[in-house]
């Protein structure tokens, strides 16, 4: 959705794979929109709940999938409702803000937050010249990136006229004329609109309410089979939880790829199928503005609190082969368990080649690779894509004498 | 060198990255340059030669590391040694190419040979403006090459405006007027110069000559330490063989990284160290205009020579997310084994996101995984660098239904 912000002349449409009539009319699958469904009764495998008008439904299942997704976390603050304070979870809201860019003529945003949606909106607000404040409570930039790394981020927001505020708590949203201020004790920032991107929970209060186990975060607790804590109902998509390849235990990353694959995977298992998922390895990747910023893995501090004894490398390299022509710099960090050996994450930051270069270590993370079989892994080399010794490899290389 | 010669501004010198003289006045090593070895005895552990001046010189050694790389093929060919009948090896080819450019003022350039250093080379030649026709005797474009794959890249050098000749055994050269005629039985093709990039072979006559032990294609075989057949002799660089970590057994892929680990290896263990390489996966990419070619493990006839028996999906998906604005095509394909489910190999051409990309199989080559497992990986994903299933990861799922 940020990408169809960022274009004034897209239509959020565009979006839309498959239109609710359209799973009806050619796969016969009975897709009731507009209807809540308000509560599930396990012993007698009911849904029920309400239509748009109000009129109640009951649905019998033999198996139940829960796919209720997440929603975006609104901080109990004075003036949080105010009109113009924003958040970009679903479509509607997507459209909702493109509306009110346009007929608000909207100069000037504050975004709440700093996380993958927040950077992605504030770039699609520069791309359409509406100014950018940032702000949040906490006083680190991207708590779980390495600090080097998280530093050439904040250069880069700050070189698209984009002004950050760390460590500003707020105290409330106000109208102040026509637009909205947003107050802290020490700070005022007035804008058009407030957006809110501090974050998502798991619409999970179905799940826990039908007494279902809940994981981390308050996600449905579900097992690699995706099957909840009762035996006829799962659970798949943002809402749900994983296990983690690094950690072994249960953890919360709602991501695109995930959600995917465990819809599949359900489908396969409520028609007698036995696919087990082995879980996620956290990797996620956004860009802003030139800039591609890719995790995957542990940072140092989530593997301590994991048992692991991290040991870190951050290291400078380039993007293309000595003196090729576009060779652009690019930060590489990897985390080594000091114990074990063991590859534990990585996190790349550069103006190209980092999105992708980031899945050969999750590649390793699925393995359970050791530092030193990772470094010696036999990657591409080409003068346009890379030094001889890929950033990922100078990285290991080195991260082998502190592992 | 291609990308040097593709610009006529660039010094062929800005490639060398330590002078001779600096590894004497820096590190105290005595580099010997214009001494050509001509002979080892290793019973007298003793290296013979002569110097440019053609005296003779003996240098004793207790460890001996043998790195005399490969050389340009070059066909037997009434007219092989014409004046223009160039290869590409080392910087004094790539000097010697740029000067021939520029005094003889190329306008054509016919290039036997349809490899990297062919492709690299041809869109060298393009970019400076000059005409180019490719010729090969085999009948087929890249025959490593899955065959939907290749006439990607057929058409991305069509498109450039090559001329591309298969299936020509190529009779002679010959001085024709100012310029160079090649003559094939039924086709005439004359150029300024003719590219000689039929391949490689190792510089192993001296190891030959010494009764070590050589490899396929005549390289020098060596164990993962890098030691030959005899204890006190080392070899590495594109001269040396290596062990593929799909098939387990001796192969010789010359390419940059191999060559420069064995290296740093070798340091290690004449040294005292116990460095073991665990081997290459054939990893490879070259860019030929606006492509992207890049390969990691067997191709389905290198699995069936190794002894497996290959299923192979190729699908075609984009580089970005739906709708996502610049979005391109990639072809991927995935070679894995129907006795044992383990991926043997991975190909994958297109306009972004290919070069990268392929590390990812690689890795998991390294790891020994199955298509199952690789297709479960969690890899990254923003709109603006794949869909959601990384091409790798949907051309995964489809395999793994075939093995």
């Amino acid at each position: 959705m940020p990408y169809n912000v960022a274009d004034a002349t897209r239509d959020m449409d565009d979006l839309i794979v498959r239109p609710a009539h359209v799973f009806k009319e050619k796969q016969g699958i009975d897709v009731r929109i507009q209807h809540r469904a308000e509560a599930i009764d396990p012993a007698g495998k009911i849904v029920t709940g309400r239509n748009a008008a109000g009129e109640p439904f009951q649905i019998p299942y033999d198996k139940l999938l829960i796919a209720t997704g997440a929603r975006a976390v609104m901080p109990k603050l004075a003036g949080i409702d105010s009109p113009g304070v924003m958040a970009l979870k679903d479509l509607e809201d997507g459209r909702r803000i493109k509306v009110f860019i346009k007929e608000q003529g909207v100069k000037k945003v504050v975004i709440l937050g700093m996380g993958y949606i927040a950077f992605e909106m504030c770039e699609a607000f520069r791309a359409r010249g509406i100014e950018v404040e940032m702000i949040k409570p906490r006083p680190v930039f991207i708590p779980w990136m390495n600090e080097q790394l998280a530093s050439v981020v904040k250069k880069e927001v700050e070189a698209n006229q984009v002004k950050v505020h760390l460590g500003q708590p707020i105290e409330r949203i106000a109208r102040n004329g026509k637009g909205l201020r947003v107050t802290c004790p020490g700070l005022q920032l007035d804008g058009d609109m407030v957006l809110v991107a501090v974050g998502v929970r798991p619409n999970s209060e179905l799940a826990e309410n039908a007494g279902l186990v809940l994981g981390p975060g308050k996600s449905v607790a579900v097992d690699r089979m995706l099957r909840t804590s009762d035996p006829d109902i799962y659970a798949a998509g943002d809402c749900a939880d994983a296990f983690h390849v690094v950690t072994g235990q249960r953890t919360w990353i709602p991501l695109a790829l995930r959600a995917n694959r465990a819809g599949w995977a359900v489908a396969d298992n409520v028609l007698g199928g036995k696919v087990e998922l082995q879980g996620v390895a956290g990797t996620a990747v956004f860009k802003v503005f030139d800039l591609e910023v890719a995790r995957t893995g542990l940072s140092v501090e989530e593997a301590r609190k994991g048992g692991f004894e991290p040991a870190e490398v951050v290291i400078q390299s380039q993007t293309r082969a000595h003196k090729h022509p576009g060779s652009l710099t690019i930060h590489v960090q990897l985390v080594g368990d000091k114990k074990t050996g063991r590859l534990l994450g990585a996190q790349i930051v550069g103006k190209e080649g980092a999105a992708h270069r980031i899945n050969a270590a999750a590649v390793a993370l699925h393995a359970k690779m050791s530092v030193e079989e990772f470094g010696q892994s036999d990657l591409a080399y080409a003068p346009p894509f890379g030094p001889t010794w890929d950033p990922v490899l100078t990285a290991a290389n080195q991260l082998v004498k502190a592992v």
